[in-house]
């Protein structure tokens, strides 16, 4: 390849989470042959992306206003604070539909190994969050992985340190699997937090 | 999600080959949170590519210019014209040292069942490209996939009925490798091209 265009969307489509040189070129190829006009779409909503989206000043989630329309729903119980670790999570919650309260979005997890420290998630934004003292309880939601479980460890001992009530989502056997196919350490957390 | 510029990236970002909604949320949120400016430059060689790239009079592949920098090589032999499915194909084939002739990029391969017919990848071109009387022999090197033979069957039809000699890449077993670990046809293939 010696044509600089072709390269330099090969390059910047590399930079995209998950995407080797292979992918970006297949991707690079599929849009100039087959789809020019998905080409001028993704180039526009990349720019309009990074021209409207901002983080919401109550709950640090993506937003195009201020504050998000969650955080303005005045239907939602405003005691209740569930801490996720990103918007997919909070919609994974919100799914559900059995919780009506709050939300905070760290937009990460705290990673020493790759330099994630309590500043670069929203740590310092959900003590100020707090600080007014209309949460009543926070619900960490952190994944239930090393890193997630560190974060949320971190998160708990800075809540209780200010006298709110912290809780954690329960750690179980899923719904619809059988005990012989669960890992132990699930069974194990199961056994322990029996009710 | 009520966001309408996320949203579209989303979406925008779905189009791509092999991105589903969950890798495209991973990528916008990527984008947003820790890249804003991979995701300009990204916007911005979309543009350039679209704008710059156009194919090859000669050989149909991508270019930014009106003929190709490999078709304009006057140090490769013109008597050889080797026909590849994709750009991607063309590098593997450069990348061996081992061809000093044209190449011809169809663009495509042959896929009656996703109705991609020989009008829509470069035949028409193909034979106005060899019509002058400059080649002498064709090499097949579509893909041993079956769309690919297809491909290659057609191809060589229209060559030979033009007059041209036409020579397919050698099938056989791959260097490196166990004769136990081979698939069959792969075997029976090598039995019967034996040299
Ligand atoms: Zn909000
Ligand atoms: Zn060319």
């Amino acid at each position: 390849m010696a044509e600089p265009s072709l390269d330099a969307l090969i390059e910047a489509l590399r930079r995209l989470p998950g995407v080797g040189v292979k992918s970006a070129q297949r991707m690079a190829f599929h849009l100039l042959q087959h789809d020019r006009e998905g080409a001028q779409r993704l180039a526009a909503s990349l720019q309009g992306a990074v021209k409207n989206i901002r983080h919401c000043e109550r709950c640090h989630t993506f937003t195009e206003s201020p504050v998000c329309s969650t955080c303005l729903d005045a239907t939602r119980d405003s005691r209740l604070l569930c801490v996720v670790e990103s918007p997919a999570d909070q919609a994974a919650l919100e799914r559900t539909g059995s919780y009506r309260g709050l939300y905070f979005v760290l937009m990460g997890k705290l990673s020493p190994l790759d330099g994630v420290g309590a500043r670069d998630i929203g740590l310092g934004q959900l003590l100020q969050r707090v600080g007014d003292g209309s949460v009543d309880e926070v619900i960490v939601a952190t994944n239930f992985t090393a890193e997630g479980e560190a974060t949320a460890h971190v998160i708990s001992e800075a809540m209780k340190s200010r006298g709110l009530k912290v809780t954690r989502l329960a750690r179980g056997v899923p719904i619809g699997s059988e005990l012989e196919y669960v890992d132990l350490g699930t069974i194990a957390h199961a056994l322990s937090d029996r009710r």
